[in-house]
């Protein structure tokens, strides 16, 4: 389903003047989004928009030091500055992207032990992301790894379906997922690719130590190149007549079994 | 994040002459949900828009006796039929909405053995049910319950995010949520409240024979009078920093659970 590429992708770690956005920031809203942005100390904010029960609601998150205090809005105003539609319960932040992560530094600290990491290869809608982001804070999922060129851009789309784990959950941006995988290897991590013909189960599959599964987009799957990287390849039992699930369905039920006591 | 509520349902079961389409006729669209719905003979079909292209793609499939033939059409013609962006693969079907089921009826023919169900209360986003749908359909679930007046109405939406499902799973819309557990403990189902605060996991709930598990909106949760008619309460142990997953995310994870070999 998610087929849409991004033609130019936003200035990532550009460097800026204190206080002037850049090409690249974008408005984050919804109470679960922003109060995750406020409590990163990751996430750049530029500005704060806020209804009067908006502000009551988020209380102290709101007092950040590194940026003056909230600007008190009308609903419509805040309505405004987002797409048609966009659902902010009284609050937007333009915010920065998150800066660049290196993967092997981002693992290294990373709990609970046996770590698990999410590799997505091009699955490229916002909402399946998202989801996917939020199912990886609820499962303690390490980190998030996604390929630079074929994964959506932050935005508020992004962070409004990951219901605040965009700022929670680790999600290295890599160039080359492939080569992302060589160092997967590296590290220790046995790496799962998920994908309908898979050698066995997931459940067969499951390492004793840290583990990495590999999901593909919809309709396409898994690239070759990438497949290949991966120490084994598993399935979900299904049974039923659909031949596949939705990307993030499958996430979960993945991050569900691979984190599953015994 | 599911709290819009539908204002006037669409006349379901409403008689019509042959050919004329009702009040409640919608636009069935994109090649997997457009197979499904010509290939449900209960679904009547009024109209079929088709890109030359999408007519070899569909082939036979286009052949329904009760119709006649498609009309060809240009994507962009066919674009304007439907909601903005909707990505409609060259065909677009407008579509009756299934006959209303009985519960009673359409379990005591269903397969596999044992039964699962899924009871929704009030989860009225498309996407999500849709998501729903799909993953019903993927591991085989007999039937999903819905609430007439609190669940979306048959849309062209829940039809592209179930994948075709919506005319695979039946759907069985009832009044009160509460009765139909009722006939559904009468019936020899055991009825799993999935909810956080559960009182043992999902795997320890897990019955041997038939299974009906209930889900609530998100935010909100199971109302009182819906859970107290459930056998037990079960939650999905994630152990992570987010307090709930996407609902179609904890749909799947439960299908997966329950449908899964000891």
């Amino acid at each position: 389903m998610a087929t849409k590429k991004r033609k130019t992708g936003p200035m990532r770690g550009a460097k800026n003047e204190p206080g002037q956005a850049s090409n690249s920031s974008f408005w984050i809203y919804g109470l679960h989004s922003a109060r995750a942005a406020l409590g990163n100390p990751r996430r750049k904010i530029r500005r704060i928009l806020v209804t009067d029960r908006a502000q009551i609601e988020l209380g102290q998150a709101l007092a950040r030091s590194d940026i003056g205090g909230p600007t008190l809005a009308a609903p419509d105003s805040i309505s405004r500055m987002l797409p048609p539609g966009a659902v902010h319960q009284g609050v937007a932040l333009l915010c920065e992207p998150l800066p660049v992560l290196d993967l092997e530094d981002t693992l290294s600290g990373a709990s609970p032990s046996p770590r698990l990491v999410a590799v997505l290869d091009q699955v490229t809608d916002p909402h399946n992301e998202g989801a996917i982001l939020r199912s990886a804070a609820a499962f303690g999922v390490a980190a998030l790894i996604v390929q630079d060129r074929h994964s959506p851009p932050e935005s508020g789309v992004l962070a409004k379906a990951a219901s605040g784990a965009l700022d929670i959950v680790p999600r290295v941006s890599v160039v080359n997922i492939a080569r992302a995988l060589e160092e997967l290897g590296r590290l220790g991590f046995w790496r799962i690719a998920l994908a309908a013909d898979g050698d066995s189960t997931l459940r067969e599959a499951a390492p004793a130590g840290d583990a990495a599964i590999v999901l593909g987009a919809e309709g396409v799957g898994l690239r070759r190149l990438v497949r290949e990287r991966c120490d084994t390849s598993a399935s979900i039992p299904m049974g039923g007549d659909m031949e596949s699930l939705n990307v993030s369905n499958a996430a979960a039920i993945a991050f569900y079994e691979l984190r599953r006591k015994p």
